[in-house]
């Protein structure tokens, strides 16, 4: 088990490496990164398209689609708009990690990118262990799932800036208590960002545009 | 990376070594055992609670419920009326081993259970590679995820006996298509049997109620 314990070390101090190689690279070109992580079914792919369809005019992204199997998150991404999708398989990987993301950066043209979403494997565990040079994470979640998630994956919502609340729309349709989510939430990391919308009806998105687009502007100055 | 993978390896053929002593224990017993794996927020919590509210006294059931942190899922089945129910609290650790079963084995009073089950932790990945000993695996895959989970995530559905599909309630509230999940997963395992059913309305249960009692009398002869 120590020997287990040590090599997880290893990996994962390799991992920060690479990491930082990436989040040079970023930084380089003025790009700012979100990693977004979740259970599977929280609507990352959902909140992408939307945000494909209103900011894809705007504001110059990049998006890496993970996924265990099938590229069907990239195919989707690819018909929302996005110019420049590459979807990453992990075969069989549960989360995505520095390695994958160095793999696939050189054909994202970065000095043409503002901003780079990258999806993540569909997990409320391994993916807060590995660091992708990403500026923050994301967590989602809907109000289909339990509201005691942050409570059962700490890890997770404490290693996350943002806290993106969706499936608003089916609010009533369970126990799921908006209010417990973020009291859950904050008690594991007090300075998570949180917004609540829906992907489906485009519900409280907006402020979610507006603070992208601040993102961007912050760290570039202006848009072009 | 062959370093890791080799230890991968052993880890998982000592995994494999401790569920073969599970699984000689439970047979002995004659218990059913089986080991309910989804995406967090998926309903197993919610089929337990349900499952104990009607075979409670004609069946006796152990439940070991796993989770990162919180003993929530614990206390949720003791309220439901659960006799013996132990927590297992992974700390960290994405997915429940045999090496956590074979702990509290010892507390379950194997003798008088007739069946056992086992709520892994809500990971559609890594699960999937450790057996505990169980009969079957049982995944769940809820309405209000995506129709294409089964192809993203195929070891669990090919590792998987039965697919319970809930939520079915929530049917009409997104894109999902009952039709199109069954073909995907059907694609991965043509053998899976498959339950559609709601946890919140009872819809369907029955069917699941039945096919329990099946698995008991099948191992046990009769019911006591």
């Amino acid at each position: 088990m120590a020997k287990q314990i040590s090599l997880e070390k290893k990996v994962l101090s390799e991992n920060d490496r690479l990491a930082a190689d990436i989040r040079e690279q970023l930084s380089q070109n003025k790009i700012v990164a979100l990693n977004f992580v979740s259970s599977p079914g929280s609507g990352k792919t959902s909140l992408l398209e939307r945000t494909l369809g209103v900011l894809n005019n705007e504001i110059r992204i990049g998006l890496i689609a993970g996924d265990v199997q099938t590229e069907n998150d990239a195919d989707r991404l690819l018909r929302a708009g996005g110019k420049m999708v590459r979807p990453v398989i992990t075969g069989g990987a549960c989360h995505l990690d520095g390695k994958m993301i160095l793999r696939v950066l050189p054909e994202l043209n970065l000095d043409n990118l503002d901003l780079l979403f990258i999806e993540n494997v569909g997990n409320l565990v391994c993916p807060s262990s590995y660091d992708l040079g990403e500026d923050m994470k994301v967590v989602l979640i809907s109000t289909t799932e339990g509201d005691d998630k942050p409570l059962k994956y700490p890890a997770m919502f404490r290693r996350s800036s943002v806290m993106v609340i969706n499936k608003i729309d089916l609010l009533g349709t369970s126990e799921f208590d908006t209010e417990k989510v973020k009291e859950n939430a904050l008690s594991i990391n007090a300075r998570l960002k949180i917004f609540e919308v829906s992907c489906r009806t485009g519900e409280g998105l907006e402020d979610w545009y507006v603070w992208l687009r601040s993102l961007v502007v912050g760290k570039h100055g202006v848009l072009d």
